[in-house]
């Protein structure tokens, strides 16, 4: 197997490469990344990914020095050779010159990362369990940076109670989940925060939304409370790396799975797409 | 001069030395750390950012592989020779073994890393100039983990408006600069942001209030409107290694300057502090 590690232009495996010290990352969070799933040496929805990664850029005044089509070749040298399921991750870090402040320096650099891991096949027709917490997170939330604490926070306790998802709430107000957007169904209308800073535009979410247009699927893009999530018909998170799941229980209770039609007409859209678009 | 960079164990030149991969900071900005200034070989208040950095590590579950007395004495080795000032910064960050998952794992190391950069010396009578912008922080900010990208966001803001700091404020609400404290005089009381999750726990900013309590002047720990703000007598800004300022101008607009009295004798009792603690 290929190299899994990429930095600034040297491929290398995980151990061998490292960060330098000029790194912003390392101090401030100073970087931006995305995230994309592959198999049979194709990487699902790539170029969505990439031109999300460069307005995540533009969004904190990072400049990239390679271009989308010389970053596009580069994660495809990674992924070419890759026939079993795959975790692509890419991240643009400003580099301060060894110089910390927080006003980063007019001049900075740009570091670019490229991690490559393998990936448990997205699980179709498994129903999850969720839990709830304050969404405590910044206002930036449609920038994708690793200012990632309190969603490292939220999935912890998720994995300590045996969940696989902590969806976040602001006040009454349901945003996102830690890293999945979550949309529910209710009375055949599916529902889902709109984009504005509380939540990431997902590329998964966008797909989803396409796919309910397609299939006469009403849908409002609106807030919606925890009580409507908890009486929603059926809750639908949504990732790079899960694509579509239902969830099945909310805090350690029973919820929604009373759509079965609709949701799976969803799901399926979802991976029928996964599957057409990297079939072998 | 000795070497200025410390990783896990070793010392060396800021170049010599890199982050390994596994290193968590990178990716999800889980780290914590604190900072100090010195001279004549000597840390200020070392001991109070060393308690600080174990309290924020332990709110965020980072548990360090060194103790106290050890970061203390290794501190202490990279500062004793620096007689001109010096800037102390050192941080702990979750080590994930190379498995990049919110959820960090349970037995997730620990990495140590020190940075001693030349600092210019606090200036004592020159008052700054700040800006106003909408806080759009985490609900974390008493902790100090390196999710900072919102603070450098906002500072390079002041920087490109020639100003020192960003004064944050949510809504009406004042809350702090993007990396300081801030406080006010008025009619002879001293107002500051209360302790809990929208302001860092600041040393200095206890220090200035020990000092106001020694000095007879009332001591007010309530938010203050931005309104307050631009009608105080006086804007005390403080930090670590600002140590104590006061503001003149906000938004390009003359403000504060009005009670020289007492804004001098609490700038004095900061400045008298640093010179007899780290004197020569």
């Amino acid at each position: 197997m290929r190299q899994d590690t990429y930095f600034n232009g040297t491929f290398g495996y995980r151990a061998e490469l490292s960060v330098p010290l000029s790194d912003r990352s390392l101090y401030f969070g100073d970087a931006v990344y995305d995230a994309a799933i592959g198999k049979n040496g194709k990487i699902f929805l790539c170029q969505e990914h990439i031109e999300r990664l460069y307005r995540s850029a533009e969004k904190i005044g990072i400049s990239p020095r390679v271009g989308k089509e010389e970053l596009f070749r580069v994660l495809c040298d990674m992924t070419k050779e890759c026939m079993t399921p795959f975790f692509l991750y890419f991240q643009f870090s400003r580099d301060g010159k060894n110089i910390r402040t927080h006003a980063y320096p007019d001049d900075a650099g740009c570091n670019l990362l490229i991690l490559r891991d393998p990936l448990a096949a997205p699980v179709y027709d498994e129903p999850i369990s969720l839990i709830t917490a304050e969404d405590l997170r910044y206002f930036y939330c449609d920038v994708k940076t690793v200012n990632l604490l309190p969603a490292v926070l939220a999935s912890k306790r998720a994995a300590l109670a045996g969940a696989e998802e902590t969806v976040l709430h602001r006040g009454s107000r349901v945003t996102e989940c830690a890293h999945s957007n979550i949309s529910i169904l209710k009375d055949g209308v599916l529902i889902t925060h709109p984009l504005d800073c509380r939540i990431l535009a997902g590329i998964s979410r966008e797909h989803l939304l396409a796919a309910a247009a397609r299939l006469g699927i009403p849908v409002r893009e609106r807030a919606f409370t925890l009580r409507e999530l908890f009486a929603a018909d059926e809750i639908l998170v949504t990732s790079a790396s899960k694509i579509c799941r239902r969830a099945s229980r909310l805090d350690g209770k029973p919820v929604a799975m009373r759509d079965g039609t609709r949701a799976t007409l969803l799901c399926d859209a979802m991976f029928d797409e996964w599957d057409s678009d990297t079939a072998s």
